[in-house]
């Protein structure tokens, strides 16, 4: 369920896939690639890629029939995996990501949409003025659709949903039961790219953004789709206004996040988190369960399971107290 | 004048209120109360919650005739307010109030607007494209309303203002000469909720949203209503951009708060007070007349007057100084 | 090119400015001013302002024949520049200023604007539902511009721009190849007035925005036009999400900044800067090229070239984490 909405313009062939990166090597079997993905989700057929230490684990167990690596990385591999060696890995990956999905990059603005009036759900929908609707849309029962919202292309809407004014989605799955209130920005591809001298290169973004039963969206946020993966809010989770939330964080369960809080690309937040006003998450962090973080804090590290934290860098909260009495 | 816009449903006889609560106990005199409100502003007739020994001075002078508490609290409520022993006194509170007031708990979006061309305001206010006015919105002399604004119902504005494009207010009471720039949200619920597994429960808002005389307020700016008094905005006080006010926060006359700060529910700031840009300050707090607190301050403690702070936790500027020389 | 928009209502004679602001001289030959300028970039004809010991360098090598300031700083202007010695340079300066250029105190929303249907971009731009354009606005070959975007007066676009849905932009030169999301207010006077009691005086913004080359503007973002000088983004500097970029400030190029930073008035950032989420920077501080500023971060003073600093305030990173091991 990583990508429901990206066209996959495969299969290719390994040996185009290396010719294009100009790699010297060439593939005895040219054999056809389906997909590109990520270690953990890979399978028989796939390419995937493996850039840190970090990943060794899941490297081990991959099932995928490629891998772009590095010389040093490569023997984390199992048997089943052929490493093409490149020098940059993230950069190869976004290549290869591009050619398997060329609409991730383009994030422009979403010509296909129409007034809502001229739609399927102009007698199925509560909605205000001005609203405009996408290709691949697909809104349930009992929903409500405030005033100069547009819904872009990409976009499944559950039931009972309550939509507020001027939002901005695309590429977003929505349970049943979410509101998003005012003035959001969802699932527009994240701040991921390679810099490069006078020309950046945006990196693509096939996930999505994906919002569990029941959660809450405040006034004013921002939630970009994932790159590699999703970007989840889970079950019962409540946003406040103003936060913002970067491409892949996975927020879980019934967890309450204040204002103005910023969670950087790719961490993960547990079930039942409590986290305080203008917080913020460094990426790339493991935030366990029934942690509370006060606010203002700036987590740099990750946190496990059931602590209280507050400070910047975060630390226990009782040290916090005690060091700033 | 705490709330000029939500119906009240009252007056209920207080035996259906208990009987509603599943309480185990019955009142002889079946008296009818006619609202519920803070201990504060209660008056005889009136039901009213205490639920924290921080505002025991106020329990022993409420006017109230009933009072929502606990059963180690109620000993500080005078002879003429009737104790309602309960286990959860917000969470009563919230259930009680939601049937006094039922519109105060949805916030969808206004359905009821029209055009603005469609209303008696279309010869009286100079307005741009797309502009929407709500039930129950009165507008003075001499105002501006930018593009694609949505005035929602229960909207006051005086003479002489300004608001921007792209804003969303309701529930809002604007004096003369307020200048609302753009992308704003005002008057929405605030970040209230009692947690509970799978369904979090929102509680009622009935509380407004105040500007005083010459205010401004910032672009992309949240100010959320009160919930059970008024988030108030003080005369010739000025919010930079991207400012987020919590609900029931009340900010007192001139004073300056600079771009990206961010004030927790039921805190108090004083006159005169400079707030530099990106600070923070936790909820129900007092802070003092003419204080000034640094840019990036974490405040979370009352602040006397005149005083000046820096730091998080924010402490006196000079100590901040001395201490990261 | 400080200011290709605002009409300049000069020249004025001066002893008319004297007059205006009721000093008590006179000018004996009472010859024409053109403009009011900064000490830099000052000529001859032209009236400047020196308000601070900070800018003695500017001051001894301006090339205005006037100067507004004081008593103790005029020893420091060169004799071909008059002292004009007034109680408070910045106050007369805005007064002056806003004489020069009295369109440039006004930040109501743009009447002039009309849909884009009705302008000669009908045929020449991709554009989205419900787009408006004001006066004095020119847009280039191969430009995309979304949904409800307002490009009010004094706008340049150039070529192969990409503007999203639901922006405000007025005042603002958008060079080639700029990407602009969502929701972004750009152009928009800076939060510069003078305090006074009960009714704050606005003082005149007669900068623009300019955004340089490859440059890209994160969702809700907002950037201040400037006072006396321009709001730069520069070449392929990379802007995430909810970033506040105040008036005057100019950030170099091939920097790159994460979701939430706010960058206080007149600060100078240089190239190949990359600052983490949530920073501040406080206002008139200059950061040199290839600096590294951590997320969270709280700048207070200036930053050498070539630093990597962490922390609130920011020090050394290497101190920041050994002093929070």
């Amino acid at each position: 369920m990583l990508n429901p909405f990206f066209k996959n313009q495969g299969p290719l062939k390994i040996n185009d896939i290396i010719k294009f990166l100009k790699l010297n090597i060439k593939i005895n079997q040219n054999q056809e690639i389906s997909d590109i993905k990520d270690l953990v989700s890979s399978n028989k057929g796939n390419i995937t890629f493996y850039h840190s230490k970090k990943y060794k684990d899941d490297a081990k167990k991959t099932k995928a029939s490629f891998c772009l690596t590095t010389e040093s990385l490569k023997i984390d591999l199992p048997k089943t995996c052929e490493a093409l060696i490149v020098d940059n890995v993230l950069l190869s990956t976004s290549k290869i990501t591009s050619i398997f999905y060329p609409e991730s990059v383009n994030d422009n603005f979403d010509e296909s949409v129409i007034s809502i009036n001229d739609t399927e759900f102009k007698n199925k929908v509560s909605f205000g003025k001005n609203v405009l609707i996408g290709k691949n849309v697909s809104i349930g029962e009992n929903c409500k659709i405030g005033h100069n919202t547009i819904i872009e292309k990409n976009v499944v809407v559950g039931n009972n949903c309550s939509i507020g004014s001027n939002n901005i989605i695309r590429n977003t799955l929505i349970r049943n039961s979410v509101r998003i209130l005012d003035n959001c920005n969802i699932g527009k591809h994240g701040f991921g790219f390679f810099p490069i001298k006078d020309k950046n290169l945006r990196y693509p973004h096939i996930g999505i953004v994906l919002l569990e039963e029941n959660c809450e969206i405040g006034c004013g946020s921002t939630i970009d789709r994932g790159s590699m993966s999703n970007t989840i809010i889970g079950k019962n989770t409540f946003l406040d206004n103003q936060i913002h939330v970067a491409h892949n964080v996975k927020i879980g369960e019934n967890s309450i996040i204040a204002g103005q809080v910023g969670i950087a690309g790719s961490s993960t937040i547990g079930n039942n988190v409590k986290i305080g006003g203008q917080a913020g998450i460094s990426g790339h962090l493991k935030i366990g369960n029934n942690v509370e973080i006060g606010g203002g804090s700036g987590v740099i590290k990750d946190i496990p399971d059931n602590s209280k934290v507050m400070g910047y860098p975060a630390k226990n909260i009782r040290d916090f107290l005690r060091d700033n009495r």
